[in-house]
């Protein structure tokens, strides 16, 4: 079972999504463990305050290192595995399909939530094992961070999908953007679903499936190109594509 | 007063992080007003259904026009503005901090939120106004890109962030990673605090924050260098940052 821990200010914050979807339906199966802590908890100051103004000046306040060493050295000590202690900053590693699935892998994960504060430099250089950044945004607090990376990494546990759910979302797996979906009605508000998906023809689907893929990967996000091989036939229908858009243009 | 509504199958996954925090303060200082609606609700299906198989095959289910389409249209007759519709996807276009500057102009967003499914492309096409990645990561569902966008988008409006709060976290307004912060004690652990930050010269302290947020940038994201204009003295500390960081390796 893996063990994910969150170090937080605003517990309360993670009610609604632990205990929803999928996050919920992981710890049913017994695949996940949440816990989440507040670190003021850990505090030694007289007034439980966790944070303190910066050396040196500057507007805003600075965490500082006491409660979170001593939150994280609690739930190492209690660990059965060598936790990641992940520290969701801007700064950090910027977030990816691919950390998702490293992350899958481990026994234990404490993930440190800041809220408003910037970090002592001391918990960042000594307790932290991964800094990562979901992206290039501001947010208010680690804690949206750490549900997101904990939502990516739980359904990749296996079991925690159904197989029924475990496709079709899965555009990084294949590094392009998914062709469009359409369902029935095939007339919506006198909006069309294309002609060859009634056709039953499956191997016009797929060449039309695979091209709009393309075409929507050249137009949004070429960059996801770079790493992409193509087939024989992949090549051809790309180059079809590619003729069809500049006509287009 | 900014609306946002969140169009989704589990509205009680908000709960936690709309009552929590800033998103709680911005509601009770009347900034923003929150809705989590069912589109469940608006299913004129007789099983309340709103996925249904996608036409051509393959996994997984996609999420039907008819409930987004209704729910979305009577949001919007009730709008006293036009309200941007937004799409959380991994297609969309990446969220960024500019993203979230030109949302916090609006007055009224709307979130729509998948969950498992894909969407029928009658949607993305026809009332959608932004389509939005917040990384390249598979979520379960829209959910949590919602709560991120919304939180960003929140802070920033004029008000909600009280001062003390507003200037610490702002790594991406100048355009380069944060300095490192320090606060006490000034030895933790035999950890210590950088002698400059405890020295009381501030023309020393600025020169060593600078050059720190250049070295960070400069070892983890140069890529945001490419946007940011020096001047001569930064040129200076520029360069001796370089000089530093060659004569370590």
């Amino acid at each position: 079972m893996m063990k994910l821990d969150f170090l937080t200010l605003f517990p309360e914050m993670f009610e609604g999504v632990l205990h929803s979807s999928i996050l919920k339906k992981a710890q049913e199966k017994e695949a996940v463990e949440f816990r989440c802590v507040n670190f003021r908890d850990y505090s030694t100051n007289k007034h439980s305050s966790v944070d303190d103004y910066p050396y040196g000046g500057g507007a805003g306040m600075v965490l500082a290192p006491q409660p979170i060493f001593d939150a994280v050295d609690d739930l190492v000590s209690k660990s059965e595995n060598k936790p990641r202690v992940i520290l969701l900053c801007p700064q950090g590693e910027r977030f990816t399909q691919r950390k998702a699935e490293e992350l899958a892998n481990e026994e234990h994960l404490i993930f440190i939530c800041g809220h408003y504060e910037g970090y002592d430099e001391r918990i960042r250089e000594h307790i932290v094992t991964d800094e990562i950044s979901i992206g290039d945004y501001v947010l208010t607090g680690g804690e949206l961070g750490a549900m997101v990376i904990a939502d990516s990494v739980v359904r990749l546990i296996p079991g925690v999908l159904g197989n029924t759910t475990s496709k079709i979302e899965d555009s990084f797996s294949t590094g392009l953007l998914e062709h469009p979906h359409y369902t029935r009605p095939a007339e919506f508000r006198g909006l069309k679903v294309p002609n060859v998906l009634l056709s039953g023809n499956h191997a016009h689907i797929e060449e039309w499936r695979t091209k709009q893929s393309f075409k929507r990967t050249l137009e949004r996000r070429p960059d996801l190109l770079e790493d992409y091989t193509l087939n024989k036939k992949e090549e051809k229908w790309m180059q079809q594509i590619k003729d069809e858009m500049n006509q287009e243009n």
